[in-house]
């Protein structure tokens, strides 16, 4: 119906004889409009073609978690139609995106559709502006501590990569670093930085038993560097970034998104810290072949997210983030008192809103269940996350607050 | 200063000991606020991770096409700074998006910061509504030929995966294929598609004789189907879809975006067509494995770019698509009635707006440089997009309308 004006790409996996087509055509039979029979050529055996399946998407464990536990819910419901089912479960935000974040958008998505405000490609690596937003926010800035001026992160505009989200970013990392290196992931972690590795072909089958990597402890060293920058009660219990400690940015790279703090996760916008001080062996900037990669396997965020993305970062922006910040941070602090005050022995959710309960000797996935089925709270099973989670269970403090309060009633209903 | 809600993931490259930081501290050594002198401690020779390079990045050609382009024009312009230059180069959409389209991006922008209008994480698919939409409007619909009814082209909303845009769908399909097929790429084409292969470890050393691959010959065959499809005088010279071809749904994969279509080259829009009838030689369904690969290496596009790619394929949407489209066939006319008349063989430009204008015997990269240094304009070489492409010239007809004008009277200038 519409002339197509730039050329699609195809990939054929063979050739197929025409004369040995299964595409299905129905004929007219009848010329009677109301009793018209339609025949459809029986499609024989499905063609296969001599493409080999790649050994790595393979290798990737059936069960991936956040599908296990959305069938899980959906057979409860199918089980209880009348429950009404509250899901702690996966971490995804709940509550609106600040109204002075949201209208920069909706101003840039209007523009589009002006001569002024049109713009088409943006830069793969992302808007200047926004990436010396980034910079300048989380990486800048002077620190004044003992008597000695500390120069920031030493992390410049040019460090940073701007993306579509970390996942996105990780996949990347992987077609950077090639199948040939060994990649070790904190344990518990996101399945996702497991099966990325999987799928570049990191990984013989899943190691169960693989050492496990204390990545979280190296970014604790240094928090004594932001004890003048604001951080008020917490600063020495939240450090921001890898980079405050000295010599990280010759041997680390940090992958960071607007997800959590802003409400981005439907919207898209991460970014990548990859320092020019980081060499390969060689001495060949790891930067340098990031930035071809990301040139050749990414075309830049959506420029109405980058428009989100730099109001975030303004004075009222990062006020308002915050105040989400703050709203979900309350949550935390409720479901964490609730299972206190049960005698369970809570971690984390200090530096970020998920609460990890210990249920000692148990299996993630028959807490999770029991939970599921007593009063019809979605959690997560710990073990899904590794071996080292086996005997928790994760609790998101993502949600409405009558949510989290109901959620809390039933498991001092449970547990008391 | 804002403490972070979502833990961010990092990669260890190597340890360094921290007695031998290299971090520069910068040091008060007078109390004065006015004469505070800073001594950086000086920097050693950099330090090396025991990463081994990426072979397969390292493997790109070092002249990526448009960076080479932007590097002369940048030349050029210091050259001959009062010139005015006019770039008919990259395939970059000039004209604003449909009020109609943008609109609708602005509304859900807005929404996004109202409780009833927040959502979250989308499927990594896509919406199930743009996903239906894309289906039915580009793949969808029955027609009538010779007295026989074709079932459309078969392809339904589970077979389309949205995407940011065909750039990463082709890294994405480099994942789920791995580095131990075969690829064939036509010649020319877009350098990207030649560079993900290198990049995933398809090739050795780039092949600059490797056999052509005439992959539109076969999306020419059956435009026939659609003579009654409203496609009126282009009716058999514009095919839609490699899917018109019988039998091509068990060997083709089709990757395209609303860049070109709705100017939404910076919005980041696009899908591929994965059919559930593709399978791999052991009979396992492609679309499975690529639908495992997107869930790990994407999380979905932009939901306020979704939503103006819903609002592209409403009937006003698509009408206002289609003017934005008829500009540029003007604009494409133009630059062929001007070369035509000079005396050149024109190629293209019919189905896209990219004129390929031949110069036997030429260097393609004299002739760029030629018309730069003697007319101001910035065009393509050819031999950019492959052997095949030596000799000619790419003129796109994207450009503001008076820019064309303007180019095709210097052309005129410089050729009559």
């Amino acid at each position: 119906m519409y002339a197509p004006i730039s050329s699609s790409s195809s990939a054929f996996l063979g050739q197929r004889s025409s004369t040995n087509s299964r595409w299905s055509k129905v004929v007219i039979t009848s010329r009677s409009c109301e009793t018209i029979r339609c025949v459809v050529t029986p499609e024989k055996t499905a063609y296969k073609t001599k493409v080999s399946r790649n050994a790595n998407p393979a290798k990737l464990q059936a069960g991936y978690l956040f599908p296990e536990i959305a069938r899980r819910r959906a057979a409860h419901i199918q089980k209880y139609p009348d429950a009404q089912v509250i899901s702690l479960g996966i971490g995804d935000t709940t509550e609106p995106i600040p109204e002075v974040i949201a209208s920069e958008m909706a101003m840039r998505a209007n523009a589009l559709s002006t001569s002024e405000g049109y713009s088409g490609y943006g830069a793969e690596q992302g808007d200047k502006k926004l990436r010396a937003a980034i910079a300048s926010t989380y990486y800048g800035g002077l620190s004044f501590s003992d008597g000695i001026f500390y120069g920031g992160l030493g992390i410049e505009e040019s460090d940073i990569f701007v993306s579509d989200e970390a996942k996105s970013d990780i996949s990347l990392l992987q077609l950077l670093f090639g199948s040939k290196v060994t990649m070790a992931v904190q344990d518990p972690s996101c399945p996702a930085y497991v099966d990325s590795s999987v799928i570049i072909g990191q990984t013989g089958l899943f190691q169960k038993d693989a050492e496990k990597c204390h990545l979280l402890l190296f970014t604790k060293q240094s928090n004594r560097l932001y004890s003048d920058k604001g951080l008020a009660g917490e600063a020495d219990d939240s450090p921001r970034s890898i980079f405050e400690i000295p010599g990280a940015k010759e041997v680390a790279i940090e992958t960071s998104s607007f997800s959590k703090y802003a409400g981005f996760t439907g919207v898209r916008l991460g970014w990548t810290v990859v320092p020019k001080e980081l060499l390969f062996s060689d001495g060949f900037p790891v930067a340098k072949d990031f930035g071809r990669i990301i040139c050749k396997s990414f075309n830049g965020a959506s420029n109405i997210a980058q428009a989100g993305g730099v109001a975030c970062l303004t004075t009222e922006g990062l006020q308002a983030m915050q105040d989400v910040v703050q709203f979900y941070k309350e949550n935390t602090k409720i479901i964490v008192d609730t299972f206190t005050s049960l005698g369970f022995k809570v971690y984390g959710a200090k530096n970020a809103p998920y609460v990890w309960v210990h249920f000692p000797g148990q299996s993630s996935w028959d807490v999770f269940a029991e939970i599921l089925e007593k009063v019809h709270l979605v959690t997560t099973p710990g073990s899904g996350f590794g071996p080292a989670g086996e005997g928790f269970i994760g609790v998101s403090a993502f949600s409405h607050r009558h949510n989290v309060l109901e959620a809390c009633r039933r498991l001092e209903q449970l547990y008391k």
